[in-house]
């Protein structure tokens, strides 16, 4: 139990002894859009507070500031007007800038010969199509590859493939990862989810057990003992009135078996919760062949995209069709939205301020010294020292 | 006539000098809900810019700042989950905090026997189910016994029955009280008021005679003098073109007959109209069987909930049934709607900004002296002396 | 080509070298509502950041700041109490003002005889009805002729008729404004409105000779030269893919044939195209006979009215009547709604902050020059220097 150093910012107050920045780290791919999305017109996307246009050119995809140099409109209001070329056209006097470099290749109305051609230079960011998403790299440093920083549940679409949706939350991106660092909320908020709707609450009271992934990438919680239910002196059980828990752990709700689990034995997964830098959860099944990733994107200091990526393990045509019918008529509404949203209305009700953390709270601890740690920062930004002990 | 001091902050102007807080004089009680408005969730109210949570726990009423500690989430999202402890339990994960002191009576997810129980406390506020309504405490002092603060007619629930009703303004809270000050805008402003509009207009250019009451709760008005219509050369009469005034003075508009009235000879009603501290205006009938309490109650610096409560005098079932199915028809809509929204549109339309006094503010200039020099102030602010004559 | 130098506001970077405010230059005319919105009731108008109250009494008209000064209500919430008298009437407690002076006429509420009355003065504004529009002067200086100010087509109401309408843009007046300055956008923006749509784009790479008027009232731009294709290395040619090009150009897209037109040889009319202060473009037709001025009334610093004011030459009742029809069912859907609105999506688009400009910018340069070293400045400010050079 700790209480967080006081600061004039009270937004800051738990994050800034940490070095998590406001906005998110920089240097990582984030997903920002889902494929289908993005059709023939740009798009205008916002980034770790940065103003983005992303677009299409028949197979390849290019991303620039989303602002003309010349006289300021947004590029996203234009169009890739020479097909093939990779180049935008900004709506207002025809400046068409290449998506490969930034370089400005005609400023149309000045004519072929115009000076101003290729002197003028606008950002470029890095962009990708993977997994049925639009990925960007907002930082500036060289972007690393993209499949070798992903999990791997993503990563390998040779053995997966992937249904991706997003929900935009009215929150700092940060509250959003606390959510996910194991602090023993989904056993509260989340066990009148459908899910585990008839099922015994998810055992509390345990010890989590924080440790670093062997990738440097993240790191996992081992969970240890916990209960179904107790008593609460002067106040009652807890579960409390709840006769409608008539069922044995399943699915989602049977987090005990993990050592003996499919997902373990025959796949080799690890750990049956990881979380990763830049701020992403990954959470498995026993049956190792369906995972979600959560993936929270900052788009500005107020706004958190909050990626829920479906990952199913490639078993087949006819598997196949099965899980997307089974996640278009259960999944996508039992998790996606009805779970999901029970921590939207949360995070969503932060009042920024001063921290009194707890017990519960040694996973998002762990993870907010991990992150401040080892989380790649822009080039010529010293890499921090782990941070004085403030927890 | 006086010209107030100017100032930096245009609302603080007219204010500043005689020590009238922006967000209201915090050590009194405030209507802040009806009764029947808060069932069986917790409620989010704002009051005097802070954050509270109401909630019921069968027959008892509980009140806390709206935010919980742990991880900053609001309270009032959450319930009483332990019926019959008047404790609130926080949605994330469980803290559980008593409603009596603010202690933190369980932190569900970390166990029965976690440390950091009872250690941490957060503010609880007086809070009183009365009359209808619900009643805070948002000051730093002792709450004063609620039933003595209060006009008799709202006070003696033995003698009077209530409705209460309220509508929030967009306005600071001082300019609607400044308009409770017996500054002659009634007459003009509400002369086509459906209680009165076949009648004369109410007397003006009335010499006002501003008089603490013995109390010291605030102060009276006596009204001496007027017209009903008077010449302005090169402009015209006023009231002017309304021929439609055919009726004689009754009801609202019989402002003379106080002094003869049963109000005052049969019930000893002393003055027909009073404002008091913190900010609320009495508005007496000759009738003395019906009495209206307005109440300006600040929410944040920028909304202001005006409360009408009616008050009934109890004279039997048969009586009472015929009064409420009165206000219901008629006074609800011809008072608590049309009258109070004509001065709604006046004071949201108010500009901040110096004021030019004149001689019908004398109610007003009386009123801003004596709640500068009498308010409460929370304990350890000095009490203000007589403010230095600014009008 | 030149980048204008950086400044702490990025809207202001642009224009701080040539002194251009935010606001709009004041000594000026603006037409700032048409005639026929303004009827019975006071209405509210912002202009230039102020607030102002207009009314009618009448055939006259008055316009005030619409604040009272007595407890500070918007008096356009008022009436004109006293036909006749060219006053407005507070709704608060009836404090009536001269429309003529701003003076005090009554305090209606402190009787005829009110020491107050005529000792307060609250500022009154020029006002005009001229041309189916209302005018207001918002400067601090003795107001022009408003005739004479105007370009004939206005002015001259003996010879023309007007039809007035106009949009509100969430933009600076400035980049509207800019917008006009022959930036060659029209060639681009607007190849595809209602009026070009069948026709060739209209000739771009011209070269612009932006010429000082001879009244020193504005500018007027000489445009040579041009094409209607070109070609862009590894791009393609301008325009692309526009097969349904097949018509001559006639109309709006006929502009070389000036100088044989019949508004050039029969009416006199020497510049297709002139940009006048305070802020307004003239838009000639080869005929003469219809001509249409836009004008960017700054409201406040993000909200600009874009009058778009349609003349035509009193040739007759007949000639008239088909000039309105056609207005209606043609000309104000083509050019005031569909082409119009192509500028408001891109004015209302720009991000504020550094500028490339270039070789099309030319005219928008000039103009920059021209009003920040021309334009009239509020009586006691120094007329600017010509500015330094900074494009």
């Amino acid at each position: 139990m700790a209480v967080t150093e006081a600061d004039t910012d009270p937004m800051e107050m738990p994050y800034r002894a940490h070095g998590i920045p406001t906005l998110g780290f920089s240097e990582y791919w984030y997903p920002v859009l889902t494929a289908e999305e993005l059709g023939r017109k740009p798009k205008p996307v916002k980034l770790l507070g940065q103003d983005i246009v992303v677009w299409r050119d028949g197979a390849k995809l290019y991303a620039l500031e989303d602002r003309c140099p010349h006289r300021g409109v947004k590029l996203s209001l234009g169009e890739c007007y020479y097909k093939g070329s990779g180049s935008i056209t900004c709506p207002y006097h025809g400046w068409t800038f290449s998506g490969t470099d930034g370089k400005l290749l005609a400023a149309i109305m000045d004519g072929p010969d115009a000076p101003i051609t290729r002197k003028v230079t606008i950002r470029h960011y890095p962009v990708r199509e993977f997994a049925e998403m639009i990925w960007l790299w907002p930082g500036e440093g060289e972007p690393a590859a993209l499949e070798e920083e992903l999990p791997q549940f993503i990563g390998r679409q040779d053995s997966f493939f992937t249904i991706p949706m997003y929900t935009d939350y009215k929150c700092n991106w940060r509250w959003l990862v606390d959510n996910w660092g194991n602090d023993q909320h989904a056993q509260f908020v989340h066990r009148s989810s459908p899910e585990l709707f008839f099922q015994p609450v998810l055992p509390f009271i345990m010890t989590i057990e924080p440790k670093p992934l062997a990738n440097g990438k993240g790191m996992a919680f081992k969970r240890l003992g916990g209960v179904t239910s107790a008593e609460f002196p002067g106040l009652g059980t807890f579960p409390n009135r709840e006769w409608w828990r008539f069922m044995k752990p399943t699915g989602r709700g049977n987090i005990r078996g993990f050592e003996n689990s499919k997902a373990h034995k025959v796949y080799g997964i690890e750990n049956q919760s990881e979380l990763w830098l830049p701020g992403l959860v990954i959470v498995g099944r026993l049956s190792g062949e369906y995972c979600l990733v959560q993936w929270a994107v900052p788009l500005d200091a107020h706004t958190t995209r909050c990626f829920n990526i479906n990952n199913f393990r490639r078993l087949g045509a006819l598997r196949e069709w099965y899980d997307r019918i089974h996640y278009k008529l259960w999944r996508g509404w039992a998790h996606d939205r009805i779970f999901s949203d029970q921590d939207k209305v949360l995070v969503e009700a932060v009042v920024p301020g001063p921290e009194r953390l707890s017990k519960s709270d040694v996973g998002v601890i762990a993870w907010r010294k991990f992150a401040g740690a080892n989380a790649r920062r822009p080039p010529g930004q010293v890499q921090r020292e782990a941070p004085r002990d403030v927890a």
